[in-house]
C-alpha cells in the first residue's frame, strides 16, 4: 500500500467521525449503564465507542472530524413510537368528544377513505416533525393509507419506521372502495408494499403488514397475513382486544370463552413478529398467552384512558411481555408525543391500582420502567433490537439530547426520574437519526416546518371538505 | 381648563390604552361567546371594550397608544391554578416512585421543615416561572413556608396570587419546629400575613388562610379558622378527602359516618370560602354536602392519579359545585402546567367512567367544560370573579396569547379543543396580567430566567443537605 492511500483513508475516517462528550449518557443497555460524564463516538451511522468522557476524548479526539461538547446535556436512545396512525394527523381535532360510533363511522372512515396519496405523504410529513421534536427517532405506523406518501416523507425526514397498510377485507359499515377489497387484494397490496419500499432509505424503511382489528379480518385474511409476514421476515401490527364489545362478538361468532386474544391463540396466530395495540381487555390466561408466544404490546396511555380502558400494564410486564409505549393518532389523543406518554404511562399506571387494592401505588411502573418501554423495549417491539433501542457500541446512532437547564426540568436530582416526569418537547434539543442530525438546536433539518404547515392547513380543509365532515361548532362563535 | 391639561390629559390617555386585534378571542364570558376576528382594548389594568376587530378598530385605534396586530393567534383568559404548592418547586424530584408514607415523612416534611425565607423565595419565583410559561396569570398557594418570600417573588414577577402558609396545629411525626407551634401561633402567624401582604403588589396579592389536613388540624383550630377568615372575608385553602385512611381515621375519631367532609359539615366548617383540593374520596351524601354549602373544589388530576385516586369530578360538576384545576406541587406531578393538567382532566375523567358503566365515555367533560375549569372556574375558586375569569368589560386584563399555528396545533379544525388537547407551553407565546405583560413572545419580563435557575439550583442542593435528604441511585451510575 502506497503511503498516499493510507493518509487518504485517514482522511475519510475523520469525515465521518463524530464525537460528543461531556453529557450525562442514559444508554439503556443491558447493564443499565449511566455515564455521568460521557463520551459517545459516531462513525457513519454507528455507534463506534461510548465509555468515559476522559477516555473517549483521549482515544478518539485526534481523529474526530466533529467534536461536539455537550457539557449539561443529557443523551438518551432515540425514542421509539410503537403505535402511530400518521395517516391521522390531517385530521387532529376532528373527532374530539364524540362516542366511539361516531368517531369511527362519522368522522375516521370518511376521513381516511377520501385521503390521496399526497394527503398521506402531507399528513406524514406534519406526524413527522412532531414526532422528531418530541425525540422519536423510529415508530411503528398502525396501519395507514397509502405506504407510498408514507415512504416519501419518512425518506425526506430522515427518521426510521416500520410501516403499514390499514388493512379490512370485511365487516359492516366500511365504505365502498374499501369494502370492494378482496381478501387477495389485501395482500398483494401489501406484498407490493414490501417489494417497493422495504428496506428502502439506507435501510430506515422496513414495511409491514397490517391488521385493523378483529372485527374487519376474516379469519383467511388472518392466517395468510401470518404466513406471508412469516415468510418475507417481517411484523404484522394489529389493535387488539380495544373494547369488552369487540370480546364479545368475538366470543358469540368464534365460540372462544374470552375474547380476541383467546381466538387468535386458537387459529395460531399469536407469533413472536406480532405487535399488538392497546390490548386493554386481556384477562389472566391472555396475559399468559401473549407472553408464551413473545407477543409485543404497545400501551398507549392517553388514548386507552379517551377511548378504551386501562390496560393491565403491570401485569403484562410482569409476566415477561415487552410493553412498549405508542401515541396512537391525532384523532385520539391529540399529542404525538412519546415525551408525555411517558408521563402519562406513570401517572395512569400508578392510580389504576386504585381499583386493585383501594389506593394507588406511587411506586408502580417506576421512571426507569417507564423509559425502558419507550427505548429498549420500543426497539423489540418493533424487531429492531439487533440495531436500536440503545446507546452501544455497534448499535445505529439513533439520539436525543436533552437540555435539562430550562425551568421545565430544574431542579435536577433525579435524571431518570426528571427525563420521565418532568421533560417536555421543550428541552428536546437535538436529534440523530442513522448518524445525522435530523433535528439541531430545535430546527428540522430535512424539510421547512413552515411549508410543510401551510401545505397541512390546505390539504386538511379540502380533504374534510371531500369526505362531507362538518364539525358542530362549540360555544357561541360571533 | 387650560387647553394643556386637557392635552396632557389625552397624551396620559393614550400612554395607558392598548389594543389587541386580529385575533380569535374565546372570551369564557356567560355567553360563551367567541369572536373569530376579535379586539379587546385595554385601560390601564382593565379590559375596557371588546368585539368584533373592526368595530374595535374604528373606536379606539385613534385613541390607543399601543396597537398589537394578533392576527392568526388566540386569546384566552389568563388560567388560573387553584392548587399549588409553590414552596416545593426547589424538591422536583425528590419524591418520585415512593410510598405514600416516605413521600411525607422522608422527604416533604424534612425538606419544607428545613427551608429559608430565601428558598420561599427563590422557590416562588422558579415555580412563578413556570406558571407564566403555561399560561397562569393568577394561583392558589396551596399553604407553604415563608408568606413573606412568596409575597416578594410575585410581587416581583406581575402575577396574581392568593398566597398561605402551611399550617398544622396537630399530628403524629411532625418536625420538631412544626410541633412547636401552637393553636394560637398558628392563627396569629396567618393574621400577621393578612396584615403584611393582603392587597398589596397593586392588589395582586391576597392573604388567605391555610389548613394543610384534617390528620393535623384541632378542631379548635378549624373553628378559629372559620371565624376569623369570615372576620377578614378572605378564602381558607384545605386539603380535604384526600385518602381513603383519611376518611377512616376521621371516622374512628370523630364517630361520623363517613369521612372529613362528613365532619366538616358536622361542625359547621363547610363554607363559600372554602377551597378544598382533591376532594377524591366523597361519598354522594358528601358531594350534596359541598354543593349546598358552596364550597369550591381544586381538582388535580396528575398529582391525584399518581397518589390519590379518581376524584368524581363529573359527579361534582354535576351536582353544581364549582370545580377548577390546579397543578399540586413539584413532587407530586412534576409539570406546573395548567395546559398539561386540561388535557389530564379531559382523559383521565372520560378513562373514570369505565368503572361505571364498563366502557370509557369519550363524551365527558368536553373541551368546553375544561377549558371553564380553567378560567371562570377558577376565579370562582379563588373568590375573584368580579374582576378575573373572563374577558369581558370592566374585568383586569389577564389575558393570555397562543400561536396554535406550529406542529403542536396544525391543523385546526376546532379551536376550543385544539386549545384543551393539543395546546404545548411552547403555543402560549404571551401572557398578561394586570394589564403588564409578564411574558412576551416566550421571555420573561421582570426576572432573568437563567439567574433564577442558577440560584434554585445552588439553594436546592443546599436544602437537601440541610434536611439530611439522599436519594437513592437508578440504574448504574459510573
Amino acid at each position: 500500500m502506497e503511503p498516499g492511500e493510507k493518509k487518504k483513508e485517514k482522511e475519510e475516517e475523520k469525515m465521518v467521525m463524530t464525537v460528543l462528550h461531556g453529557a450525562v449518557i442514559i444508554t439503556m443497555d443491558d447493564q443499565n449503564r449511566v455515564f455521568k460524564d460521557g463520551g459517545l463516538v459516531i462513525e457513519h451511522d454507528t455507534i463506534k465507542a461510548i465509555g468515559h468522557s476522559s477516555q473517549i476524548l483521549a482515544q478518539f479526539s485526534h481523529l474526530a472530524h466533529h467534536l461536539v461538547d455537550l457539557t449539561g446535556h443529557i443523551l438518551l436512545p432515540g425514542l421509539i413510537n410503537t403505535h402511530v396512525h400518521t395517516s391521522q394527523q390531517l385530521g387532529r381535532g376532528i373527532a374530539d368528544d364524540v362516542d366511539l360510533m361516531t368517531w369511527l363511522h362519522d368522522r375516521i372512515w370518511p376521513y381516511e377513505s377520501n385521503m390521496t396519496e399526497h394527503d398521506s405523504y402531507i399528513s406524514t410529513l406534519l406526524c413527522g416533525i412532531e414526532l422528531i421534536h418530541s425525540g422519536v427517532t423510529c415508530f411503528a405506523e398502525a396501519g395507514g393509507q397509502h405506504v407510498s406518501g408514507m415512504a416519501r416523507a419518512i425518506s425526506l425526514l430522515g427518521m426510521r419506521a416500520c410501516l403499514a397498510e390499514s388493512i379490512m377485507d370485511s365487516g359492516n359499515g366500511l365504505p365502498s372502495s374499501w369494502a370492494a377489497r378482496t381478501t387477495h387484494d389485501c395482500l398483494q397490496s401489501q406484498k407490493d408494499n414490501y417489494n417497493k419500499y422495504h428496506n428502502t432509505a439506507d435501510g430506515r424503511i422496513r414495511v409491514w403488514f397490517g391488521i385493523r382489528q378483529i372485527m374487519n379480518s376474516s379469519q383467511q385474511l388472518l392466517l395468510e397475513t401470518r404466513d406471508a409476514a412469516a415468510q418475507l421476515r417481517t411484523g404484522i401490527h394489529m389493535h387488539v382486544a380495544e373494547i369488552p364489545y369487540e370480546n364479545q362478538l368475538v366470543m358469540d361468532v368464534h365460540k372462544v370463552n374470552h375474547g380476541t386474544v383467546t381466538y387468535l391463540e386458537k387459529i395460531d396466530f399469536l407469533q413472536k413478529n406480532l405487535l399488538a395495540a392497546h390490548s386493554v381487555w386481556l384477562d389472566d390466561n391472555e396475559i399468559s398467552l401473549f407472553s408464551r408466544a413473545g407477543v409485543k404490546v404497545s400501551h398507549c396511555p392517553a388514548s386507552a384512558m379517551r377511548m378504551l380502558g386501562f390496560a393491565p400494564v403491570r401485569e403484562m410486564l410482569g409476566a415477561g411481555i415487552c410493553v412498549s409505549l405508542g401515541t396512537d393518532g391525532a384523532p385520539s389523543n391529540n399529542r404525538m408525543s412519546i415525551v408525555d406518554e411517558m408521563y402519562l404511562a406513570s401517572l395512569i399506571n400508578k392510580g389504576r391500582e386504585v381499583y386493585n387494592s383501594g389506593n394507588t401505588d406511587p411506586t408502580a411502573l417506576p421512571a426507569e420502567t417507564i423509559l425502558r418501554m419507550a427505548t429498549a423495549n420500543g426497539a423489540k417491539s418493533v424487531l429492531w433490537d439487533d440495531e436500536i433501542g440503545s446507546l452501544a457500541v455497534g448499535k445505529k446512532a439513533d439520539i436525543v439530547v436533552v437540555n435539562p437547564w430550562s425551568w421545565p426540568m430544574v431542579p435536577v436530582h433525579d435524571w431518570v426520574s426528571n427525563i420521565v416526569y418532568c421533560m417536555r418537547t421543550e428541552n428536546v434539543v437535538s436529534v440523530m437519526c442513522n448518524g445525522l442530525w435530523i433535528m439541531k438546536d430545535k430546527k428540522i433539518m430535512n424539510v421547512d416546518e413552515e411549508e410543510v404547515i401551510l401545505n397541512a392547513k390546505e390539504a386538511s380543509a379540502e380533504l374534510l371538505k371531500r369526505a362531507g365532515i362538518t364539525l358542530p361548532t362549540r360555544m357561541n362563535v360571533i
